[in-house]
């Protein structure tokens, strides 16, 4: 048997803060390979990842988990009350940076998957694919462990995630999809002059607050049936004119929006495109803008996978866990154009903050639920 | 018969950027100690200020002259083609810092001034009141003189000021008034937040923007019989919150008014917060306020003092000119308090730009239009 709660801590005290491997992939590959899994360390662009088989490659029926073994950084490290990479067991909680995001969830799978295989050999395959760069800007992690077993006929059935995913009681929630994410950077240009003349001048402000008045009183959306309300959030506004007496040339904004299946960001930058056409129109100013999409939203529908997932959670914890599409973005924005994916792990309350910590008997209760997902799916 | 143009040019000569007295007053009031007039400097705060009378003290018809020997910064010394303190002639301009603003104003009255009471002695009294602080905070500047003045028991019956008033043109425009001028700065404050979550936060943008967007579409005036229309001058948005993904706490706006005499800075102050409480309450919010009035609007409305120094301008330039209250402020809204005032000077076009210019026979005529002004008063 394979304890979750060693191998957790062993993976914390790998000091694997994005993009640094951290000796964190090394440590699974041993312990894999030893299982009897083939691993491969998929690296692209300076980003460690590490995909491992069990089984035949391309079986019909191939269960995959993906998760990341990169943290985010520490912080202040003098406003810790341990060692960010100590791993101390203390109150039943082993603390640590990645104690919940996730290398209690990358632990808890790994050990369900090593227990599983060794003692009921199923007719099937396992995958684990797992980045060392979900934290950063993810454009060679999980993305390239994708494009890599699609180069080579490597094919999940069906994938979980294991983010945290609870809020704050163990099985209370998993996901089934995410919002989607993008960000609109605005410029909007006038023509500077004296604030005693502004008949002179083209003064770009009112134009720039127009938009983003109109912009933040939208309803995008009331939600849709899985999914809440997508939002917009302005998050800065900036002009830089110290000059009371001044009518300045330029401003600048920008716009968050998190949106959910009723848009797509094609429809969303048409929409943004046509508010700023007609504020431009109106005022004059001229407007543009850029944009950045992280991430499109995506939904796999409750069904036959969300069920045994379900169900696994239900029995383990007495829980039911609520099928959820809520909070930022994870790595199964990735995994989705790959196969049907759903998110579930534990309660993420401490993730990124000072003093992370997760409850022990949570380790080994994740454990199970994945060691159940594995027998249910191969059932 | 005193020269106004080598008076001009002795004055640019001397390097008065404001607050530097540079030889400027000095040179007055060596020339007009000469010429009989009993001279006082009102230093107050570091300012240089310098009050002249010749006649007796409490005169009823006391005549005024105010203006200024201060200038503004040469700037980009590089980009000008003279000295600008070496009051060069060619090209039948005299060029130079402060050869509009206001350096051949004060000669053209001090010449004027000198010339009369020793050619015509009135039955009457002539102040000069001039100032080194007209172009920075003003706080000790003409306040001073008149404060002194007051204190004195020394009284102007009417006060012309020497401002450069016409925009192309020579006699084409007098002020009678000036708008008044506020400034409004605006702190909006919120909860900072994650954009994934608005509901969480509580954005300060949103109330921001619809704020100014209210403001600048607000007509305050269509314009009053002597004023153009009020106008609102929102001269920046600032927020520098660099994080996309972070709702920010707060944002702060500067908003600048030109006001007619349909309007006080009271009243305006009152319907500012009226406006910042009504998106303050639908948006929840805080948003705190604090102004700046640098001065109210004033009129002196067109009568017999008007019409006697427009008499005197058609006369010498055969054009009429137009009683106007338009541009930014002056030195005139503090004189308004202490008696009748209006404004005529030459054409400003170059004020406070490089290769700063004057035509030579504007400040002629201008000598003339004063000398001319002097003699209708005391006819
Ligand atoms: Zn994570
Ligand atoms: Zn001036």
């Amino acid at each position: 048997m394979t304890d979750p709660v060693a191998l957790t801590a062993a993976l914390i005290r790998c000091p694997s803060v994005t993009p640094l491997e951290g000796g964190a992939l090394q440590l699974l590959q041993d312990r894999l390979g030893a299982a009897g899994f083939t691993c491969v360390r998929v690296d692209r662009g300076g980003v460690p990842n590490l995909f491992a088989r069990w089984g035949a490659k391309g079986h019909a029926r191939t269960f995959g988990f993906n998760g990341h073994t990169d943290v985010v950084p520490v912080g202040d490290a003098s406003a810790w009350s341990v060692d960010p990479f100590g791993a101390e067991q203390k109150d039943g909680f082993l603390w640590g940076r990645g104690a919940t995001d996730m290398k209690s969830g990358v632990a808890a799978f790994a050990a369900a998957a090593i227990d599983y295989v060794s003692e009921t050999p199923p007719d099937g395959a396992i995958i684990l694919a797992i980045t060392g760069d979900e934290e950063g800007d993810a454009q060679d992690g999980t993305v390239a462990l994708l494009d890599w077993m699609k180069a080579q006929g490597e094919q999940m059935s069906a994938c979980l995630v294991g983010e945290p995913t609870c809020p704050e009681r163990m099985g209370e929630m998993m996901k089934i999809g995410r919002r989607g994410s993008m960000t609109a950077f605005f410029t909007v240009k006038g023509v500077q002059g004296h604030s005693a003349y502004p008949d002179r001048a083209l003064n770009p402000l009112p134009a720039m607050a127009r938009l983003m008045a109109r912009l933040a009183a939208h309803t995008l959306d009331e939600g849709t049936e899985h999914f809440d309300a997508s939002t917009l959030a302005i998050t800065t506004i900036d002009t830089g004119n110290p000059a009371t007496n001044v009518i300045p040339a330029e401003c600048r904004a920008t716009v968050n929006i998190r949106f959910n299946d009723a848009h797509s960001s094609a429809s969303l930058i048409a929409w943004l495109q046509e508010e700023a056409a007609r504020v431009a129109e109106s005022s004059g100013a001229k407007i543009t803008m850029t944009t950045k999409v992280s991430g499109e939203s995506f939904l796999t529908p409750p069904g036959a996978f969300s069920e045994l997932v379900s169900a696994a959670v239900r029995t383990e914890t007495n829980v039911t866990p609520v099928l959820s599409t809520s909070g930022g973005t994870s790595d199964a924005r990735f995994v989705k154009d790959h196969c049907p994916v759903v998110e579930f792990g534990l309660v993420g309350k401490t993730m990124h903050q000072v003093d992370e910590r997760v409850e022990i008997a949570h380790i080994e209760a994740l454990k199970r639920i994945y060691s159940r997902i594995l027998s249910d799916y191969f059932a």
